[in-house]
């Protein structure tokens, strides 16, 4: 307790008062293994939380990689290597085959700074459409686009926000192809936007799952009606597979699941479990024009031990067939909530795919009305008792859970549990 | 050979085929230890080129301390660590005492991202002032400046390059307070043109030692008297340490040799030895103020890893006694280099500081006529016959050397004699 009051207070003074910190009482974590992270005080939490760490906390092939590699050479792609190579052609062929030139940064910020200069280069175009409800990255390019932080409003001229599919509240009392009319037209209004200000269009940018929206169900054929509108206005699409991507969905990219092929994807988070490589997948020809005009070089972007953190990531995955995982345990635990449900009226509404969770909480469930203290306090009394999520949402009232992927029956027994525990408490 | 051959088809296939590389016939790396980089053959190279490789290629401390905490934790700055504490503690205690706060990015070109938000939210302007052949990394922002690769055009009406100080071929035929004063003014009409334009000064973005500029000899006291005419504007300035920093010059930070203190310095490259760490350090009320209206959060940024490899490279500059070396070892090549002037007429300017070597070649030292064809030629031959260096300037012709700083006196014979023998065959 004295302990973390003095690193509190280190903190403040270092690294500054408003630096993020999840948790009312925020927590000492020292170690981690698998799905479980240690504090200081030797408590042990499951995570529910942390994607990084894709398949489990210090996963000893990947510690090995990095260990043997860091050991062996770690300069830059000036000078030819395999490693980049040898990744390259491994992702690029979990891709439909338009989609085969590798680009490498080190955060998933770099990758959609990049993709929004390439769309604006290759379109010769500015208009960048995204959601009302998003968060692409922290450049101040991609960060006009973090309605998130901005009360739903883009923070430039040249990025239109488009409501995000909210389907458990949505703009209209419609379902299925109808409601996906419904937010294709937003797309189709916010190009005809553009058109009327004399700004053409350069792409639109999503996250296919729309993660930080608050993982909406997207409603069956949206997301192939938006892209369609987009080239037609001759746009290209963005998806931001920087959380969605590396198959927690249960479909190694979250677009896969929506059928469509995106011009541009851009990768991070979870890519190198931990070790930051991040980068985008692109056209050749999108790739080459950009290239043409500019003179693009990231000195640790696609160094030797980057691709092998990224490799190991790869072979771990099969190995260890972590996206049937994802889809067995991601469905047991959805299963599981909806027995919860039965239990607990604040379950208003329990989403996602594979091992993406999402569980929206109200205070009614005729009303919907939001219940975001309620979902705070859930969060932190899960972290009391030794489980780790967070929270997301236009109303920040939805439990938000993306474990490592090594996830199991048994952690989903705990966290169904614990969950059920601290839902009937008052 | 056949298998560079197939390197390089894959690498056009893959990554593009403007992706850049060294040297007219690339290098396949596959092995560093300390000063030396080994090719697929087994060939062996003295590398003066790699300031990343701070205290050499794979340093066993730094590799040690990569391992042991990628085994033990990586997460992110939202759970308490004292990584990034300790770390933060002891960096800042080598800044001026108004210099105690630090950012934790994974890029350099991150770092100047956010140092650029910082300055133009925090004055309120937009008007950055920069030199007319430089870089500062490649996000969109930050590219805006990189008048190195716009033939010394900035790529924004937000930005104004003025000549960098190119003493060896100044502005006027001026020395020393005089010569220092016509390029302070070149300041004091970049600060006018914005003043003119109606666009407030947000401030100025300089490498302290005019690293990719071509090194040249900072005529003394131009940039105490630029950052006062910056100050004097309300605008900041920003030292970009990401190429000077961590001792190179002999002194720990590039712009303590000026004896100005700056309000943001940026860090990179050498941070972590090649672990993708950098950063910023500022003044606290400017890192209060950018919190305060942006939310920003690294993902990787700060990570337990990337501290305890930022650390180890501390703990082995001070082990080592690296900073000590580089004054030493770097003026026993400039020594050298003397020496092979007398007897090679193409060196027309040798400069540099600690580590920081630069060779100026021209086809005649009385008209100082650039020869960058020569220059490339022999950063060629040099590479065959086992040294590894680069080359920069408006004009291409300055052999760049900046090599690990466990260079000894040996290593620089060897630079010396294959230097000689280069500069000597037809």
């Amino acid at each position: 307790m004295k302990e973390r009051e003095s690193l509190l207070e280190r903190r403040a003074r270092l690294i500054g008062e408003r630096a993020p910190l999840f948790y009312d009482e925020p927590v000492h974590i020292v170690r981690g293994e698998g799905v479980w992270l240690f504090d200081a005080d030797g408590k042990r939490y499951l995570d529910c939380y942390n994607n990084v760490a894709h398949v489990g906390h210090c996963h000893p092939q990947v510690v090995d990689a990095i260990a043997r590699q860091s050991a062996t050479l770690n300069t830059h792609t000036r000078y030819l290597h395999e490693g980049i190579l040898d990744y390259a052609e491994r992702l690029t062929a979990t891709f439909d085959k338009s989609l085969s030139s590798l680009t490498l940064t080190c955060t998933g910020s770099e990758a959609n700074d990049i993709a929004l200069r390439m769309a604006r280069l290759c379109t010769g175009g500015m208009g960048i459409i995204c959601t009302d409800n998003t968060y692409h990255g922290n450049t101040a390019t991609v960060d006009e686009l973090s309605t998130l932080f901005n009360e739903g409003k883009p923070r430039s001229p040249h990025v239109r926000a488009i409501p995000f599919p909210e389907t458990y509240r949505p703009l209209r009392d419609l379902e299925g192809e109808a409601l996906a009319d419904v937010y294709a037209d937003e797309v189709r209004k916010a190009i005809d936007s553009f058109r009327q200000a004399g700004i053409r269009l350069a792409g639109m940018l999503f996250c296919p799952i729309f993660a930080n929206e608050g993982l909406p169900t997207v409603p069956p054929g949206f997301l192939k009606k938006a892209v369609n509108l987009v080239h037609e206005a001759g746009g290209l699409f963005i998806a931001d597979e920087v959380q969605a991507g590396f198959g927690r969905t249960g479909t190694m990219w979250g677009h896969q699941i929506s059928g469509i092929v995106p011009d541009i994807v851009t990768l991070g988070k979870p890519m190198g479990n931990g070790y930051p490589v991040a980068g985008l997948v692109t056209r050749v020809d999108l790739l080459a024009r950009f290239r043409q005009e500019i003179e693009y070089f990231n000195t640790f972007g696609g160094n030797p031990v980057a691709c092998a953190a990224a490799s190991a990531v790869l072979d771990v995955m099969e190995k260890e067939q972590l996206m049937d995982n994802a889809r067995t345990v991601g469905d047991y635990i959805r299963v599981g909530l909806g027995k919860l449900a039965r239990r607990h009226a604040r379950i208003g509404d329990i989403r996602g795919q594979g091992l993406w969770v999402g569980v929206e909480l109200v205070r009614d469930r005729q009303s919907r009305e939001p219940a975001p203290e309620e979902t705070k306090q859930i969060m932190n009394r899960m972290k009391d008792r030794g489980v780790i999520m967070g929270r997301i949402g236009r109303y920040d009232n939805v439990l938000k859970m993306r474990p490592p992927m090594p996830f199991s029956r048994d952690n989903a027994d705990l966290l169904l549990g614990t969950l059920d525990e601290v839902f009937g408490s008052p």
